[in-house]
């Protein structure tokens, strides 16, 4: 079973609720309805020893990229939604090569960007583990009511566009040092054109599916396009290496020339295709079928058990 | 460095924030201010394979109380600052002896205690871990603007009562099968009894010990007053075991009969002691100081590097 189809199983089982739930699970944040004019983004992603940073060895993440990174991960979520993080929770399960010395660099990274990020640390847990070291971080931030870009929204005819460039993020670090795009997300929410947004962490190919789903279309990649991070990326990386963080929208071909030219960072942002009606799903300009590519945080290969 | 003295640590480098921010951490929640005569109540807690519960093996805890444990611990946070709660994220990593069916269950034991505390459940994350499983829980919950009990409020001259019995969780299963005290702690906040108040999860001795730091006062404890889980109980072990998540409230001697006379719950509710004013920590009748006991989830013995 995928994550996708597990999730989505999951989900079919949860009581259709609630009361000012403005959006359910299913999106890179819920939203709640405070009904003042404003809705609060919800959110939570984890960070596993040496599964997404390497916990010990020759080799082993600075503590403070580890514990950066957990946050980073989520201010990409309230990016993808296009809102400002406002504040978070900390849960770490601290295996035993956890060190106090390591604890007290891990949470300085988390502290150093949520103070830059203006978020605030709110609560936590600690709890220690046999083996493994597991950090979930919940993330709040807020928006104005309705201004909320899901990833839903994409329509025939729309213009694909991204920011940043892609693949190699492991080998080069990136999925260390990233800048969550906020600043861009919150823009392109604020002046409504974005009409479907979230962010890629899995893979070009499939978040991009996975809006391709949401939306009921299809997207026509223009795979040249695609800015690749480094001379040597591959195209195979740039569209499925993952842990990019960068996002991906749709915008109606009217609003895409104003947004061009008033794009006012120094962020790079393309037009990387269009998409149509059709099945949902990735194809190239000759009509070939990319597949889905990107990483299944859930697959343990074909034989798994899970 | 023990848990209680890392978390003091790490609070002390989170920058003074923030606007809204009610009850900062250190509580069982935080509290944010809606402005709109509401406060969300906000916390997280984790279980933890072969720690919480027992993962595999022939004495392996049903995936159902394993994830209903998950939520209820954390139920029994919203329910010490006398909150209602209202939705939660679910961040699970599960190690390899977790199998689709495994996980299908544990999601059912969240679910099914949810519906009956009509929780919604608005997000979450999956991943894989190389050994152990790791599932963190955030709860928010609702309460009206001042309402919340925290910690910090006993006074010298305040009663100390506690709901349920104590001792023996771990053997006995409670600590699978509790029900956590919500409408108990709504109650007493809702009337305004509780100065303090907070659950017992890591030994009575323990918890109240902060209750008393947090206060400013001391605590005489009627040792033979703690009522017993069974006939086989120890002492020591109702006061230290832990996983009890009770409610220990400190109540003014004016008010406590009308609350003894009004209390409308099976749940028993019993006067174990009385604050005084002095050095913080607990005492029996004779001036014995009882220590701390309970359980440092933070500790790894004297030798330990966290």
């Amino acid at each position: 079973m995928t994550e996708d189809a597990f999730l989505a199983s999951l989900i079919a089982r949860i009581p259709a609720v609630s009361k000012g739930l403005a959006i359910p699970p299913g999106d890179d944040c819920a939203a709640l309805d405070l009904g003042d004019g404003r809705w609060w983004l919800i959110a939570v992603d984890q960070v596993v020893g040496d599964r997404h940073y390497v916990q010990s060895g020759p080799a082993a993440t600075p503590p403070e990229l580890a514990g950066r990174k957990v946050l980073a991960r989520n201010l990409s979520d309230i990016a993808a939604m296009g809102g400002v993080p406002t504040c978070c929770l900390v849960a770490g399960a601290f295996g035993p090569t956890c060190s106090a010395a390591w604890l007290q660099r891990f949470y300085a990274g988390i502290l150093a960007l949520a103070a830059r990020f203006e978020v605030a640390m709110i609560g936590g847990d600690l709890a220690l583990t046999p083996t493994d070291t597991v950090v979930s971080l919940t993330i709040l931030g807020e928006i104005a009511a309705g201004k909320a870009v899901r990833r839903g929204g994409a329509r025939a005819g729309d213009e694909f566009w991204a920011t940043g460039v892609f693949g190699d993020s492991l080998a080069s670090g990136h999925h260390l040092t990233f800048e969550p795009r906020c600043a861009e997300g919150a823009w392109l929410a604020g002046r409504g054109y974005a009409h479907a947004m979230m962010d890629v962490s899995d893979g070009l190919l499939l978040d991009a599916t996975r809006m391709c789903r949401a939306s009921g279309v299809s997207l026509v990649l223009d795979v040249g396009a695609v800015p690749r991070r480094t001379a040597a990326t591959t195209l195979q990386g740039a569209l499925s290496d993952g842990e990019d963080y960068e996002l991906i929208v749709a915008v109606s071909p009217e609003a895409a020339p104003a947004m061009a030219r008033d794009w006012p960072f120094a962020t790079p942002f393309a037009r990387l295709g269009g998409f149509a009606a059709g099945v949902p799903g990735v194809w190239d300009r000759q009509g070939n079928a990319l597949g889905q590519g990107g990483y299944d945080h859930f697959g343990r290969g074909s034989g798994g058990g899970a």
